[in-house]
Parts: structure tokens; sequence; C-alpha cells
């Protein structure tokens, strides 16, 4: 039988301010990626995103990203790799001990915005994240971009490195993403992203922008919670995978 | 033999800005009561603190505080109970992370500043650190005032309460520390301040402002280490002790 | 022609975080209390609400606030006198230039959350935001909850206080608000709140919780838009007083 | 008679932690770059230095930063240049409205650190600083890196640029600085830095680090005070300076 993980971000909510419907996320995911306090994610919501998860069965990683509040970790930070990777491991800790307030454990990480896009080609940032998984002790497995240099730099200190789909987004030829620049670099129909997935998971391939179908190595299938457009879309991928006999569970 | 802990608090510089001398602590102290992040202390700061109290043999204590950084931690801030509680399990877990990277564990707790002297009397938030410490799992001691309601908290959730005394303070007849709007609050003194503790150590006993003779059953001295003279009377006070025979080391 | 001031609190988003229906508002209030960045409001969000709110030809106020974007300036916070002067000051300074350079200037100061109830009996920080008034030059009028401490400081320093009422609360006989603990404290009805809108508008009373007529001698009232009930609400009251002939401008 | 500007950070205190000494560099410079809160300077910090710099009769400049409190704004941060132009503007609010509470006014603009380094280069960064000054509407001159992209553009907009010689680096044969990476980048006589600034004020040439007498056409000298050796080289400079019959004072 089949399988894949599904991810989304969730957590993201800071006092007072919410963001995503978590609740609808929970119930479509296997794999909820929570906030740590650097770019979202304050304790108490951090926590009850803890105890949300166990509740809903779903397996909990870190999602680290750079010191910036103000700009949601969307904005790359020139710190040293000292700072950053001191900078995670903080922030693994921290979510650690409200995950294991919550019955459960920190499973993966996964670096969040412009970090996640910083180290797939910046080869300090990408080894001081690499580094302060292993500091932490754990060896967790972390979900990366396919082909990025966190994913080499990963497997090459021991890491499990774990390659991600896009659910709603078209590929190049060349396994690359369309850039958010072109206009179809978004797809909106959650019937053809459904199919995709499906395609995904049995054959472990996609069909490109221009028709080609390429090998997609993914473990895992990355998914929106923050529009309500985007929790539809991901009732509508799990919807279909489970209808197509594939089974939703962590990589983890 | 008789013996104390000497505790003080390090690792409260935060990025460009430092603040105490914690090389010339770590000689003087057993117990060092390390910045979290929300008072003081960035990640880079708290992990090299880490390392510096391994390899001066120091416990390391988590030195938690209300999130304020603009005011040191020392600004009463009427959070609720549930952030409070999460705010300490975040700040565990984050130095956690950090001591472990170093090869050290988190041994005990002291709140710091304005936290500190709220629970000697603000049921809710004095409850709220015990929780916090409670849900960390590894219930940690807790230091604190004598007489505070946090330390019977502490108690009656089956922590360990140990009790401080401060070695620069003068004190009241009823074992309470004369306020610092008064004239004679503070000892400079340091031969002076050094008899006391060795008279705390081997006596269990503090001479107060008055000149009686009162019980004091602390298990650990307050030192400070931020200026100069600071630092010059912390060292006098361990040579004090060293010499008349008592073993510095810490109560965990 | 009877006429009162409608006001609500805008600019209370946060970087990605969004916060209340703003366009919404400013087409039903005359005066716009614009977050200045200490509990809420980032300089983008600042800068376009002041555009908005010239667009709409709403008068600028300014929302000042405790320094806490944790707690949405929604938890008092013991600061020095000075600290909070200082952080007043800096918040109108911060808001002028921005107000400026969308052509308008603010026009008044209404202290937020925490800071605001505060200040209805804490003596050093009521004198602290009227001294900031002050120093920021232009004697400002400051929105105030009647018969509070900081409206005697603000008129005992020659500053204009202007007394508001809230829409959607009950008030006790005594002129002062149903308290949050108490059932019957929140009104929902639209229509029972304009009725009593448009009777404070043209008579300068409100009938209180037991049925008695009182006299309630406000300027301003107060509204809020940070869920669609409210904004609905808001436009009920709106249209009520238009409808009774009552002219909606700003105080100042 | 020739003259020159010096200038020096001042105000970069953040809380209970100290930075520079303030004090003596009021004694030995004309133009304060007073810190305006988002790299450094809370806001009595910034109060009582603008106090000081008015009590000095020293010339207020506005040192504005990116929003990066645990980096000291050294760190470039990728934001947008809407962001970037109005989180200039907003410091540039805030420190007017000390810097009028103090008596005086922003005579100018510096910008901090990783800013001021980005905006030697990067076109979307030097346009938001420079329509940030625009916009806050005293069309401020703004002090910069001579040969920098910033300094064109200020003047493409009708702004005074100001360029500044740094008085402790050597100089390449092409007028740029030295690299830091260079082992003679930082000139560390007091007497050959004074001699050099001597050179500077009254026949506008440096000698190069080759040797070279270059031109450079600076109007202001940058001086250093965090270290006891910056404070004491500052005075040497302005000691200097007036004995070779340079006049000392603001470009403003």
């Amino acid at each position: 039988m089949p399988f894949i993980d599904l991810n989304s971000d969730v957590g993201e909510s800071f006092g007072n301010w919410k963001m995503g419907d978590d609740a609808a996320i929970f119930t479509s995911v296997s794999s909820a990626n929570i906030a740590c306090g650097f770019h979202a994610g304050d304790p108490s919501t951090i926590a009850q995103t803890c105890r949300d998860a166990v509740s809903a069965n779903v397996t909990i990683g870190a999602h680290v990203g750079y010191r910036d509040l103000a700009g949601f970790g969307r904005r790359f930070l020139d710190c040293s790799a000292t700072e950053l990777a001191d900078d995670v491991l903080y922030q693994l800790g921290a979510l650690q001990a409200l995950a294991r307030s919550a019955g459960a454990e920190i499973k993966y990480v996964k670096p969040h915005g412009a970090l996640y896009n910083t180290i797939v080609h910046h080869e300090a940032h990408a080894q001081a994240v690499i580094d302060a998984i292993k500091a932490f002790g754990t060896d967790l497995p972390v979900l990366l971009l396919p082909g990025s240099l966190a994913l080499q730099k990963a497997e090459a200190a021991g890491l499990r490195g774990v390659a991600e789909a896009f659910a709603d987004r078209n590929y190049n030829p060349d396994g690359t993403l369309v850039s958010r620049r072109e206009a179809n670099a978004v797809l909106h129909d959650a019937e053809v992203v459904a199919a995709n997935m499906i395609r995904l998971a049995t054959e472990g391939t996609i069909v490109a922008v221009d028709g080609t179908t390429i090998t997609m190595p993914a473990e895992s299938i990355s998914l929106h919670g923050d529009t309500a457009g985007a929790v539809a879309m991901a009732r509508a991928v799990r919807s279909g995978l489970e209808s197509a006999g594939v089974q939703i569970r962590s990589f983890a």
C-alpha cells in the first residue's frame, strides 16, 4: 500500500494576533510544523498547538526560523553561523519542553520561510542549521527542498534528509519550482492538485509545466492552512489520496 | 565539615551589550543562574555561558524572568498565570538544549528580578512558576526567598525549595530584608559580609540590623557580579568561607 | 444640530498578522485611534493606516500603549514614570512623522488597553502620560474614561480632557461601567445600542442597568472593529445617529 | 580658518545595558549620531542623550538602523523598500519628538552599521533611506561614505550628501577603505591619526596605505566612543585639530 506524509505550518499566531485555521489543518495532515517563537508563535500558542497535535494524533516538527517577528521570518537575516546555530538550538529546546509537557516529542525539523530558502544555497547557514540539529542530540530528520545544499549537508552529517513536494506549485522539467514571478507558478484547482499528489504518492512522479513526467522523490507534501481556500485544498488532497488507496502517515 | 552554596547571576549580556564579569564570578561561585533570553541573554551568550560553567565546574540553574528585555525583567508584568507558566517552560527548554549541548543539565531554577519578588506574595504567579517547573518533568529544586509564598507552593508540589541569603544585605529581626529605601539596606564592607556569611554557614544564624542573632536556614548565598566591587566581594566571601573551613558546593 | 464623535482602534495589524477590518471602520467613525508600534502596529501598517485615514477624512489620534507586543498592551507593566513618559513621547513622534507623510497630523491621544485602565487610578502613570503629551508640545486633547484620574490631571495641566462613552457597555447608576465579570456587562443588540447612543448624543444621558437615567457628558463614543459583529454594530450606530439628525464629527 | 565636523555614535545603551562613554564623547565632537531605538537606544536613553547633547552644544543627528536589537543593526536584513522607508521614517519621528522635548531638532541623518554599508551599493535600500528623509519633510543632510550609491541618490533627490572620513582607518589609493580583513585596516596610534586628520582638514587630502597622497573631500570625521582607547583617540584628534588652528563645527 502506497503512503505519504502531509505537512503544514501551524502555531503561527502571536499573542492577540491569530493566524491560520489550525483546527481544520489538524484534520488533514500527518505532520505539523510548529512555530518556535522566533518568527511566530508565543509560548502559550505553542503549548496549545502541541496539545492539539497530540489530540489529533499528528506528528510534531520544529518550524525554526530567523529571529524576526516583524518580518515573520520571511526576510533573509545575515547573522553569523554561530548566532544561527545557537538560535536554532534555542528554538528546538523551547519547543521540546512544551511538546513534552503535552506528552509528545519533536520528531523532525523544518526550517521556515527565508531560512528554508536561504539554505538551499547558503553554505554557512545550511551548515549552521545542521550543526544545531546535531547539537540537539536526537538526530532529528529534517524536511527540505529536494536538491538543496542543506539536504546534502544533512546526509553528510548522518541526519535523514526528507525531501518534500509542494502541492499547489508548478514544477519546471528539471524539478525546480516555477518561479513565483511567473503567472502559472501556483495551482488553484483543488482537483488538479489532488490528482497530481496521487500520482506523486503512487508513482513518484510529477507532470512538469511543459507536460513532461519527471521523477520526484518526495516523502512529504507541503500544504498551506492560512486561507479558507488553502484549508479546502488540504482537505481535497487528503481525501483524494485516501480514495486512491494512499495511506497518510508521518515519515518520522 | 560545614558547607554552603554560592550563587550568582551570569549570562546577562545581550547581543553587543556586555554585562557582568562572568569569568571572574565563575571562580567564586558553585551555582550559576543563567539568563534564558526573556529578560537577558541571547542564545549565543547563553551557549557560551553554559560552556564556561562546565569548564569552571559550576552547576547550572535557569534564571527565568518576565518577557521584558527593555526592563531587564525588573518590572512587574501582569500576565496571566497560563502565559507565565508557558513563558517559564519555554525558557527552561531553551536553556536545557544549550546546556546539554555544552555537556551539562539544568540543576535548579531561580526566578529573576521582578518575578522573584512578585512570587514572594502573588498567588497566581507563584503557582504558575511551580507549575512550569513541574511540567518540565525533572522536579528541579527552586531557589527562593525564605518565607516566600512560592517556597511553600514548591514544597506543596513536591519540589525542593531552597532558601537563600543575600550576602550584602542587612536583615530585620524578623528575618526579612531591610528595605532598599533605608540607608543601611546594603552592606559595603567585604570583611563584614564575609564574617556574616561564615556565621551563616557554620551556625545557621545572621546578626540582624538591631544586633539580635536570628536563625537563617539558607542553603545558598546570593552574590552579585555586575560591578568591580561586587566581584571583589564575591571573592572575599568565598575566600573567607574557605579559610573558615566551609566547603563551597552546589546544593543540587 | 446635535453632534458627537465616533472613535475606534485601527492600525493594529503587525507584520504578517492582520487585525480588524479597518476599511469598514473608516466608513463609520470620525476619529481613528492609530496604534503606534508598542502594543501593535508596525511602521508600514501605521503609514498605510494614516493614508487611509486621510482618504476617509477621519481624524488621527495616537493610540499609545505599554511596550508589550506579546501582550498587545493589555497587561499592566510596572515601568517607572520616566520610562513611561519617554515611551509615550517616542510613540507620539513616530506616529507624527508617518501622519505628516500622509498629509495629516495627530489631533488627539488615546491611551490603549492596560494603560487606559491603569491611569484611571495610578497616580504616577497618569501623570507620566500627561507629561509626555505636554512635552510633545502641541497640547493635544486626550480621550479618557469619565471620572478618571488622568482626566483630572489632563485638565490640571491645561490639556483638554475628552470623556468618552462605550457604545456596547452597560453602565451602573453611578456612571461606572458594569464589570466585565458580570453577565450583562456587554450589549449585543445593535438596535438597543444605537438607541442608547442617540439618547446620549441628543440628551446627554444614558439609561443605566437599573433603569435610571443618568447624565453622561461624553463627547465621543468608542466603537470596536475587531469582529464582523463589531463592524456591523459600528455601522448601525452611525446610521442610527444620522437618521436621528445627529452630526458625526471629530471633537478635535 | 579651516574647519571640520567631528561625529560619533551615542545613545547606544539599551535598558540596563550601558554602552559607550557618551559624556566623554560629548566633549570631543560637534555632531552626535543618536540611536533611534531600532538597533539600540530605548526612549529614556534617547531622551537623556538629547538633553546631554543640548548641554554640550553638540548637533543632533538621527542614527537610523535596521530593526534588529539582537544584532545591534550590524546584520543585513532583506526587508522590502517600503518596510525600510517606513522603519526609517518612524525612527526619525520618534527621535524628533525626544530631541524637541530637549529643546533641539534633528539636523542630519546617518545610517547605522549594516544599513550604512548596504546602501553603498544596494539600489532599493539606498533609495528607501533617501525617500524616508524626503518624506520627513525637512530635507535633512545625510552623512554617508564618499562614493556611495546613497550619496548619489541623496543629491539626485535634492538632499545635501555629506561625505565623511574615518579617523582610525587606512585608505587604499583609490579612496576606498582598506578592508578589515587586512592587518593594517585600523590605525591605533593616536598621534598618527591626529596628524592625518589635520592634513585632511587643512589640505583635503589623506596619505593612502601605499604612501600616495589622495584627495578626500570629507566634511566630517567619524570617531568612535565605545572603548577607553577610542575615547582617548577622539580627544587626541580634537586637540590636534584645535592646536593646528582647525575649527571644530557641525556641517549642518
